[in-house]
């Protein structure tokens, strides 16, 4: 019933092998770790329970607490604020979930983030609504390895030509970047590929790659336009394996 | 006298603590270090040897040895290829010293990154070259952390707004990514601000960094015409208290 708490959001990578050092030092410190119920199918559950046991504190592996999710409103259009609006409303409601827990117990807590924290990921943001609850909180970040930086580790890459920029953005706005001229992307937070626009890139070079870090990693690179159909075939495989999937690729004007 | 060899490029993030568990165990499993003489003023060489110590295999810490460096032609118009030119030359030069310590060691090498190798460092094309030298190798990455990350972990914020991208890009082209109508980016390898061009952007909010994970770390944020001057005075002050500085910053349209 302490009324102040000290909440650490804690970037873990592509999974345990990506743990820092300061993340594990963090880990043996909390006293308990937050997790959304809804984000936490068995395998996401197995790997967060599976990274807190390799870093145990005095007393054991901080405890996982399993926060029930609010129902996600599904109908975009419904919403006042359209699409962003209904992602808002819904990290509302989340927030208000973890101030509650946060009320109760106090203390120390941690959330685990995939990847890194700054790159497409709300947590954060919902952690700065709890606060904006009136939860008395302070919070702190520990970044973590992202999907483009393990992409680029697997394919030997950097990830734009000497002293040249990078462009990270999402699947879907992939060819307002290419409108505005730039000629070396990162796309995330993909559709399939069969419905993804690469109109005038057929000719640029792909490096792909999905389910990074999982047993159905899948890696392809080439000219686009030949490399595409195996695309598909690549993320169905990934898919088959490891019963989910998630890709990301660079794509470069040669 | 191996005749393959085996070399692992290892990212280590922004100092020891970032060191990630892959990275620990790699270290714990490579018969030596190289470092380039010249990257190593004896901050960074501690640094390293930091590193190697917190890590020991069972015959103790892996050797560091220090490569001594090519000297580096600052003259730049003169080479036939100008800047890159340059830069490519000494490459070449570095790459043929390695490729005489790999020939004559064998066995597994590790080069450590600062940061993560997929962004602006010169490691994995100088091991390519080592390879096209005639040396029998095989090479794997593993990330790091990167300046960004660490920049936005500091700040604690997301280095875009929802589902909106982030351009990467050094100082020297910052104009040219307001010119294409980004919003939203990310400068590295930044000359004093004084000699940085901010036209256009004195209304946007400004993330700025230096030093970050060293006892002269700073921090600034705001309108980037207020918080202008300031960044001049904390570089130096950085500077000061270090004996070296070096900084990054994320602008945003407001
Ligand atoms: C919600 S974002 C989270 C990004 C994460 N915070 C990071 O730092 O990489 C999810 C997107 O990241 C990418 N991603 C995450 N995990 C991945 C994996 N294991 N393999 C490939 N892409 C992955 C995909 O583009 C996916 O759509
Ligand atoms: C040659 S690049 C290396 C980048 C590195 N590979 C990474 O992943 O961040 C050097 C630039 O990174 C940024 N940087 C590296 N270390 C930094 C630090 N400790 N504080 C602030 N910026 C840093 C600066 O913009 C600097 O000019």
């Amino acid at each position: 019933m302490s009324s102040s708490v000290r909440v650490r959001i804690l970037g873990v990578g592509m999974g345990p092998h990506h743990v820092t050092g300061e993340v594990a030092e963090a880990l043996r410190t909390v006293d308990y770790v937050l997790a959304a119920e809804k984000s936490d199918d068995d395998r996401l559950l197995a790997l967060r329970q599976e990274i807190l046991r390799q870093h145990p504190g005095p007393g054991g592996p901080a405890e996982l607490v399993v926060v029930p999710d609010p129902p996600r409103d599904r109908s975009e259009g419904l919403s006042a604020g359209g699409y962003e609006g209904a992602v808002a409303d819904w990290h509302d409601a989340r927030a208000a979930r973890y101030a509650e827990v946060l009320r109760q117990r106090g203390g120390t807590a941690a959330f685990l983030v995939w990847g890194d924290p700054s790159l497409y990921d709300s947590t954060i943001r919902v952690v700065e609504r709890v606060r904006d609850l009136g939860v008395d909180l302070d919070f702190d970040v520990l970044p973590g390895i992202s999907a483009p930086q393990l992409l680029a580790a697997r394919h030997r890459i950097v990830l734009h030509e000497v002293g040249r920029p990078v462009h990270v953005t999402t699947g879907r706005r992939l060819q307002e970047a290419v409108t505005a001229g730039l000629d070396n992307i990162v796309a995330m937070l993909n559709p399939p590929p069969h419905r993804l626009d690469f109109t005038g890139l057929e000719d640029w070079t792909i490096w792909w790659g999905a389910n990074l870090g999982a047993p159905g990693e899948r890696l392809l690179t080439g000219r686009l336009d030949a490399v595409r159909p195996a695309i598909g075939e690549a993320r169905t495989a990934a898919e088959a394996r490891d019963g989910w999937v998630m890709d990301l690729f660079l794509v470069r004007r040669t």
